[in-house]
């Protein structure tokens, strides 16, 4: 790949160089790149607004992360808190510190990954903020959304009895992380040894090049289900579950054989001697959905493709807890925050 | 001050004691921290949004900024651009990335100034993400405003004539910068050495805990002046005319005797040999606004406080030029960029 010195080009031509493919694609979006600010028109909608800081070292790695990817995921992970909001995702902010080592092809490569995602879910590109760094990269991506009024669901609605349902399937993107790791001290130590990643594409996926669920999102309102909560899974059931139950003074009971896990994941687990469930449950990083929905929707759930049913909404004195296959249950621990310190 | 370490309070209870004195002060916030997202409702107004990311050792030196500023200045900053469409900011989002050395307490002194921030200006904090960081301290904020339709001023809408207007004084950032590098250099070879900031605290406060003008956008449309084009002042006067120049497709002469100079920036630039026209053109930082007007509006502000007429828009051709104190003419540069490499 060609490198160009960012200095070369300055400021400008560089702005220009990264957002010059982003076509505004939303009416909402009345000035995009350019201004002190960006302007949006929601008229009627409601707006909603989330953010993510991903530094490198601690969220990522690029000795296996190639940059295209990790824009890619950078936009994703944005765009799921906006669905797990049940609303639309239409712009998002970029912002980029960047040290010496990154050319501005590098840049380009961040840029195209975030380029794919925005066509790919319907996302303009409005506004941000490239600066250099003294070490390593820092994206930080804010996304703005739209939701209906009424439809918007917080964590917090839950009510005893409702149905836990979840998208999917959980861990596969701890054990592609896991798999990752495994393969970069096995190439430090042999750097002539080339990595194994035979029959563990779908883990690396689910790891590299994660996907929103808006398909989900777009099922549920086809079939009239309105969740009474939802969060999406970036930190591991355990703490999405902790955050919707305390949220909405509930308890909750999840059953360990209904906990969605795909068959690679499950085949790696075994392979590294890992606990499966325990990847589902505190890995993170599945960007699935996890929502609470009425009994009374029963019937239509069963009707949507890629959601299980796991468990169900209890009084807040019974707790949180996973009920084991012999029946015996086990308390649920707030976990997350696996990056800060 | 003492030092809780950030580990042993928890992801949950760092954020609780980081968001909790921030009580809701506007009717567009409808849901702030605690979801996946924020909900705003703007109505019939429109949305404004803008970003801005600070890294140590690039955009601030923690040898001689508090945090308590730091946190000031990171919010002000983002409000200036909101008032430069000639908008309220409403809400803010703040992520911050933060190495070990950083305890709970330090980053409750970032949310102090913040929080100071916020007060002044009515603005809400409405989210955020907090993560550890390999190296230094990242803030990265995003604020959304709002603005009447009609009334929103772009940098494209300078035309032939127009009166280029700024407020306060530009410079004074630069030169207490300066002084606060002239003094980090003498306390490293000389520790017992106090500094000598006597007779400097404008300067000093410019640098280290700058406002943003929302008395001028108030005031221009107490009297009825809208601008033709706006930008506020963040990389020094020649960089902001480079962009409605170019924006607006129209030329400028700018006057050197009637560029808003202060006192202590003038002293200051002698002392230290350094030309304090240079320091406003290029230096940055002042967050005063920069605007054009119809010469119709002429009358209308001469009645405002703190607004100088420094010169006027010209055709494209005639391109961007100073006109020095015996009338020559020196043509303006783009600069800016001064912290990517």
């Amino acid at each position: 790949m060609e490198h160009t010195e960012i200095s070369t080009i300055g400021e400008f031509g560089l702005i220009k160089r990264l957002t010059q493919n982003f076509p505004i694609k939303n009416i909402s979006t009345e000035k995009g790149v350019g201004d002190d600010a960006a302007v949006l028109n929601y008229k009627d909608k409601k707006t909603l607004i989330t953010t993510d800081l991903l530094l490198e070292g601690v969220h990522f790695d690029l000795t296996y992360v190639p940059l295209r990817h990790l824009g890619y995921k950078a936009a994703i992970v944005n765009f799921s808190d906006i669905y797990a909001m049940n609303g639309q995702p239409k712009q998002i902010i970029v912002s980029l510190g960047v040290s010496k080592r990154f050319s501005v092809e590098n840049l380009e490569e961040i840029y195209a990954g975030i380029r794919l995602a925005c066509n790919k879910y319907g996302v303009d590109l409005v506004g941000g903020d490239t600066s250099a760094s003294l070490n390593g990269l820092t994206i930080s991506i804010t996304c703005i959304g739209e939701g209906e009024d009424e439809q918007i669901v917080y964590r917090n609605g839950a009510r005893e009895n409702d149905l836990i349902c979840v998208s999917g399937d959980l861990g596969s993107a701890y054990m592609g992380l896991q798999l990752l790791e495994r393969e970069k001290i096995v190439f430090k130590s042999s750097p002539d040894v080339q990595p194994d990643f035979e029959g563990k594409d779908y883990i690396l996926q689910r790891q590299l090049k994660p996907e929103a669920r808006r398909d989900i999102i777009d099922n549920l309102h086809k079939n009239n289900v309105l969740p009474t909560a939802m969060i999406d899974v970036s930190d591991g059931l355990s703490s999405e579950l902790f955050h919707i139950c305390t949220q909405s003074n509930v308890g909750c009971r999840i059953f360990e054989d209904k906990i969605p896990i795909s068959e690679q994941a499950a085949v790696m687990a075994e392979e590294m001697n890992f606990n499966i469930v325990t990847a589902a449950l505190n890995g993170g990083e599945d960007y699935e959905l996890l929502f609470t929905a009425s009994i009374n929707d029963y019937e239509k759930l069963l009707k949507i493709d890629n959601i299980g049913i796991i468990g169900h909404i209890t009084t807040a004195e019974k707790g949180l807890a996973l009920v084991g296959r012999q029946g015996e249950e086990i308390s649920l621990k707030a976990q997350g925050w696996n990056s800060l310190h």
